[in-house]
């Protein structure tokens, strides 16, 4: 430990604020009088409407000071020995200077990412679970919760897989089943999900006799005479499989990127030879898990899933799907086909702040098998104790707070209707803005959506025509060109901050060394229409005219 | 996919509520009339008051209604296909149906787990973090919060090992270091410091040229020459230490628990004698790291860290301190000396919803090397690009929520010297707790506080004389008599409602055959006073008396 503190004794700004007993009583208790009560309503008020007013005043996405100005304020690392500031000031201060220098992630400008506006009722109902702080980790801080927490994750296992009342009947307060868990976001679904197919997979044996879990990677890959597992994904999948890959010890290289074909969807065949050249030239590889995308992160874009589930029974192997960005679509009949065979899938990936338009962050994973998740139990003395209902007994997390509260009221005030509704604008305004694009002759579409994703680059027709008839290294030498126009576009229309898309790489013909930057569109927030998606392509039209044309030259 | 849609169009309740397109524009605005903004203010003020007031009228932790009965309440699986309450009856819902059955974690009264009342302000905080929608993955989703992240994370970094100003000034804001990381908990905390130590332990090098986290543990221990890799930490140290190893492949049987002594600290000359056995015994053994606990989730107790600290540096192994529960102790002048040794330490994981006493769900890990995060980055193409300050390069979680927000809000309002008050409060009630304990002759203290958790038993002083001279039969017969009474005294007083202990078990001289089970109690709550726990204590009396005298007899 230290031997001198860390801390001090002058206090900036407020020197007459004293850290002592009865001012911690006082903010630990709501205080009884009207008249504070009437204060801290107050403070809310300007919670939620300064930062409103705030946001809506200030269309933009985000001002215009450069990062090395912001970082040069913030670098102040001695804590006050005593209080800096009163709530009222912190408030104003979180309105007044640090929401200003905020993302405005909820303008229908912002169209790059997958982070958007939240319905406001999200906030009134994260403040209730925060008032509450149950922990869902045990049922000793959480009772009733952990039990709604448990339907409503049958409440979507039943969007997903659709079983039979009976089924839910049983399943959905057993305490030996999980039809799904809670997470913290994709990335920790993900991991759950190849952490579960790799204990599956390694199950104690003849002199192995604890399973993978207890004795390690090493010892089951020589118990099961195993060399390496492997992950099969497309191209298109998300870099968390990857990150889950390595952290299990199984190896990020060994998530192995399928090409794609046109669509952007796997290439079946291209899986298939992977699988037929494992098999026979490598016997000691274990293919651990066959991974279909459903709405991949740069693209939109949705596996095959019914092929996948086929090839993955055939060869005995996990079969997870990533929905975290599609899995909402269920809820649309209109387009719910496009994740057909979602339900064939051992588990489910889905986020609970991407299209459930929850706060950040929310994660879940969802199982067919209700006792699938037994592989990676835990127990405590003091608390998930053997045959308890603890819901921490099977998450990788701990403590964790009550998002489930959060989704089942927002199931009941949105109604699946309104969560269709919102699915149906995002595709369709997508599919209006691929055409716009199309339509307009400085850009080429990259990949048409087919949820609600979309990307496309700058690329002047006399430069596509030259495009069409290169050798490769002349189309390597144009996309170069463009890469760095269509880079230096998404930088100025950003640092502009009157509208935001994203940018990302695809590669031609799935060579990578032929990367390709184009511009993302994610069109999520349902203030986003068309006329918004035009003025935005008008900027870059003008961006490219004034600054960037003459690279092209 | 499913053929049939798994939602209905019967709604429950409200048969009026449609969703249609205006419903969400409304939802999605904050309306702009007075009259609607009013309104959605008194929501909040049900919600910050109805809870508080339902909480103080019901002093109770929970009420008698079995997890059964709550069970069969929870068991519709059909997710409406029109909303099915407006935002108004959803708040009154929680307020009237799911608080009253949910855990009163705020009382006074509840001293038994680590979760607690926190701060009116807290909830505040998050409801500013909440509609502001931060997603501090990357700079284009946060801005200026992903700044404010990195100087408050260099605040505690401080705090911790007090390195020079200068150091500070260069590492605060640099895109290329990193003090420290917010996580999901304690459990992803913990994860992370193994994955690290993991990674930088098996390094890439000739025939192993991209290292463990590409080509996995096996390839690394086949590279390296190492059969398996342990991990040495006190019985006392948190299962996710255990869960930790398991998820990385690593093994969870190598979490090796080392015996403790009398105080409950690690027995040192065990350590060294564990140590010298693997060394001379297991040369294809690699010792990983070791764990110091500052706060043990059952005892509270405070491993010798200098020590530690020495023997990890003699071995060159990876130095861990899990202060998920202590770390605040260094806030206070008065005892920060029990976590002596811990700025010695590679890594420590503090958690925010402990005793900084913030809103679920927020962990930490520090560490000493501003670098020793750079084994295990992730790179996308859309996302934290090479270079980029995008904090989510170095973390386990990919979206994550700007708790940093509130952890430097709440900071500036208490200053180091309100935690400090907490902080003494707690341990100097703990110790008053403990005498009172031992002056009770039905009681007997287990372990004695160090910081503010004790655990004890009943025992009444008959018995306690005959285990004084008991042999090893007769007293493993007596404890599991006692055993039972302390289980059912802790059930019985649960499920009155009144007030919470928990309940752990601990081994009589490390031996695993000899299990005690124990009431533990943690002071948190800074309006837990003496008297408070002297009425647990008498409740206690009274339900030994009534329901479990007699089987003692």
């Amino acid at each position: 430990m230290s031997e001198q503190t860390a801390t001090t004794n002058q206090p900036s700004g407020h020197s007459d604020l004293v850290a002592d007993w009865d001012r911690l009583f006082r903010v630990f208790i709501c205080p009884e009088g009207q008249a504070s009560r009437a204060t801290l309503i107050k403070y809310m008020d300007r919670i939620l409407y300064g930062l409103n007013d705030f946001l809506k005043t200030n269309v933009g996405i985000t001002e215009a000071i450069s990062l090395k100005d912001l970082s040069e304020r913030f670098t102040d690392t001695v804590i006050n020995e005593n209080p800096e500031k009163k709530l009222a000031d912190v408030i104003t201060c979180l309105i007044k200077d640090i929401a200003p220098h905020a993302v405005n992630v909820s303008s229908p400008y912002f169209v790059g990412h997958m982070t958007s506006a939240i319905p406001f009722f999200m906030v009134h109902l994260k403040t209730i679970i925060t008032a509450l702080n149950q922990n869902v980790v045990k049922l000793e801080t959480s009772k009733v919760v952990s039990v709604v927490e448990k339907q409503v994750i049958a409440k979507i296992h039943r969007v997903i897989y659709n079983n039979t009342e009976a089924f839910y009947r049983q399943h959905v307060q057993n305490a030996d089943s999980t039809l799904g868990v809670f997470t913290e976001g994709g990335t920790t679904a993900n991991l759950t999900a190849l952490w579960t197919a790799r204990n599956a997979k390694f199950q104690p044996k003849n002199g192995f006799s604890r399973g993978i879990e207890a004795e390690g990677l090493a010892a089951a890959y020589r118990a099961w005479d195993i060399d390496r597992c492997v992950v099969l994904v497309s191209r298109r999948g998300h870099y968390s499989l990857r990150k889950a890959a390595g952290i299990l010890g199984i190896g990020n290289d060994n998530v192995i990127p399928i090409d794609i074909g046109k669509n952007n969807r796997i290439d079946l065949s291209c899986l298939k030879r992977t699988i037929r050249r494992l098999e026979t030239e490598e016997p000691r590889t274990c293919i651990l898990a066959i991974v279909g995308v459903a709405g991949a992160t740069e693209t939109g874009t949705v596996d095959p899933l019914e092929d996948l589930a086929e090839i993955s029974a055939r060869i005995n192997t996990h079969f997870h799907v990533d929905a975290a960005w599609g899995g909402p679509t269920l809820f649309s009949k209109k387009y719910r086909h496009l994740l057909k065979g979602i339900s064939l899938a051992n588990s489910v990936t889905m986020d609970g702040h991407k299209q459930f338009y929850m706060p950040m962050s929310c994660g879940m994973l969802y199982l067919k098998d209700p006792a699938a998740l037994d592989v990676i139990a835990y127990h405590a003395n003091y608390v998930n104790r053997m045959g308890s209902v603890d819901l921490g007994i099977k998450t990788l997390s701990g403590s964790r707070e009550a998002n489930s509260l959060i989704l089942d009221s927002a199931l009941k005030i949105m109604g699946a209707k309104g969560y269709a509704l919102l699915i149906d604008h995002g595709i369709e305004t997508a599919a209006a803005f691929a055409e716009e694009i199309k339509r307009r002759d400085l850009f080429e579409l990259m990949t048409p959506p087919v949820l609600n994703i979309l990307t496309y680059r700058i690329c002047p027709p006399r430069i596509r025509a030259i495009l069409n008839t290169a050798d490769d290294d002349q189309r390597r030498a144009i996309n170069e060109k463009l890469n760095t126009v269509n880079r230096r576009l998404q930088t100025i229309q950003r640092e502009t901050g009157k509208s935001f898309v994203s940018r990302t790489t695809l590669l031609h013909n799935n060579n990578p060394n032929d990367a390709i930057v184009v511009l993302r569109s994610v069109i999520m927030n349902p203030m986003t229409t068309l006329a918004i998606l035009n003025e935005i392509l008008d900027e870059q039209e003008r961006i490219f005219e004034r600054e960037l044309k003459g690279l092209l030259e």
